[in-house]
């Protein structure tokens, strides 16, 4: 086995600048006052690809970019197709932040805080750093295809029709991602289970405009109050969801599996502490990391109605909204889902009140091996440039291309985890490990290297 | 009696003139960036009276400034004191007005629309006006004393702290209030009873920041989820209370008054096509005006949490708030009702979360007697000048005043409500009609004619 850590040092800065140049972009896809931001980001991506020695298009006919770019050595060698996302969560409330989150900014332990870092713009980036060691230094030891979208924060399609109309294109012995969060610092993951989501809006219409509430409030419904009984119905204290049939489909964990959940360093206290909570919940049959992976949980992602400034202001408001998604597990099927959903809701809802659902997204669970010839290729690098054996795990969070390269390209699926888990994706401050990116593109060049005696 | 209304005709224009002069200050209570405003309305008010030989003083001793001012003609002519508050409710939505909610619109048929217009500085400046028009034309036939308030919208206490340590100064026969609406357009109402108020914000505090739905969601209690538990189980579709106690001490509507109600025109369908909803909604055993005026109602005011911009973001929010108010009936007391709200939400709090109750604002619900001889005034002066006897009606709203105005200065209390009942207090393009305050001048002239009489 090669070691790469002495041929990194001379390009450790100038992949961290690199990094730090796609991190300044903005590129928020849930909100389309960032398309321009979306696509200046896909454009210095496919710049660098160029730049590498790939050969690079962007494809925008489904939607936001995805940057497709192909470095294609020998049609004999094995092919890899690596999976990334270069859009981010919204920052959220700006003050929440140590600094603009979208100016970088490296802490003295080697935190590089911005939105995006962690999630997935710095898992990511290590691959591209590590393609381009490579080439520079070895060359490449296998065909490597790369696919960097722009819509996974968003649930956006356009992925998932490049993939289904060019699956000839894209034909490949292995999909890597690194969309996916690690278990232990500086300790990389192997995830081998995701969970799906349905994500729905419930607007409630009431009076056609906000009315004082004592002169109407009691004899008009009040859209808050109507979504609070809706909403307040669907679940229990522990988190037990109460929609009728939603648990059928759910897959019982193998009791190997619960075993393995076990035997993992999981400290809640220590858990607890770093979250800021006093405590964890979880139905009564299941310990938190069952709960968290392999069960369904239905959230609140976003409530807003009538007055929200200082002080008091007696309003009965004319409408209230809410953002609520549902984690899927094996084997719920996310339309089936929905429309339980949907039925559910439309049942709960008051007199004197109108709803509207909406569907903002939804994404099947994957659920993949816990062992074979592409893990042992993942063990062992992680192994020899982190200096500990992956751990592997589920992870409660969605991708929801996964289902769908398993249909139309490959069976064979590598999720490797190595953001740290305190890393605050999606939250104020998320963060990157520096550590975590040097040794991640060392890890990267010893895997090309396996996998390619691996895969043949 | 005196025709006031060929009086009037030199005055009008220049009566509608102070009226959106005062209209024109932004004097929001609610929130403090607007408190140079409330100070500026204050001063104009106090330079008016003064200009129409008022002994004004502006009290700001206890809170928000109170315009005080004293038209003293005999010691032994009735006194009366007239009510209004110079504060109002934020403006909310912009977008969902005509115009900017402080720059007054005069429409074609007669409406003036702008924040404030009906509740309640249309309605005061309507006594200011017909103070002015009998000093200039015949003089006070009585004593008149007025407080003006800048904290009525947003549950202040300075008006209560001045009433209670200057009661001497404010000693009256009458205390006349216009913070009021309507029962029927274009026809005063005269009401005998308001519903008191308890308002409170609950927050509920999770994790230290916003976290990833997917990688927590089930094994964090979420404070959103929390939030909708709670409020969710404290009331029904029909508006009935879930609060153990919360009924024990509701009087029950004596049969004569249910008799009183049901011959008042109450235009169920056209009230329903006015707010844009379908149906309205009661307990079981009480009709609608029963419910909104007899009844106590808890009522979500505000919500927020989470993300709520466009699209879908997988946030596991940190936080989450409601507003809530319960309207109170006699004999609800707000202190005794306040700790059993608490009791109870501190008892549906769930684990994991850790939750904040601040009591905003309280006030007792008021009843009074429906006849005697200021009643009898007020309903001459009303049917001689808009041509209908008024009806005599009980209020959802609160006047938080006014059980303190019985217990400091007299049990002689008269509610004139001139805002129609559509006017959209509190709401977008709330509005006065300008036909009502003409009107209201020559009625508030008559009956100050006739109370020196009645009073006497």
């Amino acid at each position: 086995m090669k070691n790469y850590h002495q041929l990194l040092q001379d390009y450790r800065e100038q992949f961290l600048q690199n990094l730090i140049t796609v991190l300044k972009f903005p590129s928020v896809s849930a909100d389309p006052a960032f398309n321009g931001d979306l696509k200046a980001c896909a454009d210095w991506l496919g710049d660098y690809l160029v730049r590498i020695g790939g050969k690079v298009s962007q494809i925008a006919d489904y939607g936001k970019p995805v940057v497709y770019g192909e470095f294609l050595v020998d049609p004999k060698l094995p092919t890899v197709l690596l999976y990334g996302h270069y859009d981010v969560q919204p920052a959220g409330d700006r003050e929440l932040w140590h600094q603009d989150p979208f100016d970088p900014l490296i802490t003295e332990d080697r935190k590089l805080i911005a939105r995006g870092s962690s999630d997935n713009k710095g898992p990511f980036m290590i691959f591209l750093a590590a393609i381009e060691l490579m080439k520079k230094k070895s060359g490449l030891p296998l065909n490597i295809k790369i696919v960097l979208e722009g819509e996974e924060e968003s649930s956006g399609k356009a992925l998932f029709d490049f993939v289904e109309f060019q699956s000839e294109r894209l034909k490949c012995d292995l999909v890597i991602s690194t969309d996916a969060g690690g278990f232990l610092p500086g300790r990389p993951a192997i995830t081998y289970g995701t969970r799906g989501i349905v994500y729905k809006q419930i607007d409630i219409y009431g009076p056609k405009q906000d009315l004082h509430s004592g002169t109407f409030g009691g004899e008009v419904q009040n859209p808050a109050n109507a979504l609070a009984l809706i909403l307040g119905s669907l679940f229990d204290a522990n988190g037990k969801i109460n929609i009728p049939g939603i648990y059928d489909q759910v897959r019982p964990i193998e009791s190997a599996e619960r075993q393995e959940f076990c035997a993992l360093e999981f400290d809640e206290k220590k858990f607890c502490e770093s979250l800021g909570i006093r405590e964890t919940i979880h139905e009564p049959d299941f310990n938190v990391l069952e709960q968290i992976w392999c069960r369904p949980n239905l959230t609140i992602n976003g409530l807003i109605s009538g007055y929200t400034g200082e002080g008091a202001k007696t309003v009965l408001p004319a409408k209230a909204s809410a953002k609520i998604s549902m984690r899927l597990v094996p084997d719920q099927q996310p339309e089936e889902i929905s429309a339980l959903i949907d039925a559910h809701l439309q049942k709960l809802c008051p007199p004197g009140v109108k709803m509207q659902i909406s569907t903002l997204g939804t994404a099947e669970p994957y659920l993949g091996p816990r062992s074979g010839p592409t893990d042992d290729a993942a063990s062992v690098a992680i192994e020899k440039t982190f200096g500990y054996k992956p751990v592997h795990i589920r992870e409660g969070g969605t991708l929801p291309i996964l289902s769908h390269f398993r249909k139309m390209l490959t069976d064979n699926i590598l999720i490797i985890g190595l953001a740290r888990p305190d890393s605050a994706a999606h939250g104020p401050n998320e963060y990157f490990h520096l550590d975590d990116f040097d040794r991640g593109v060392e890890m990267t060049c010893v895997l090309f290297d396996l996998l390619a005696d691996k895969l043949k």
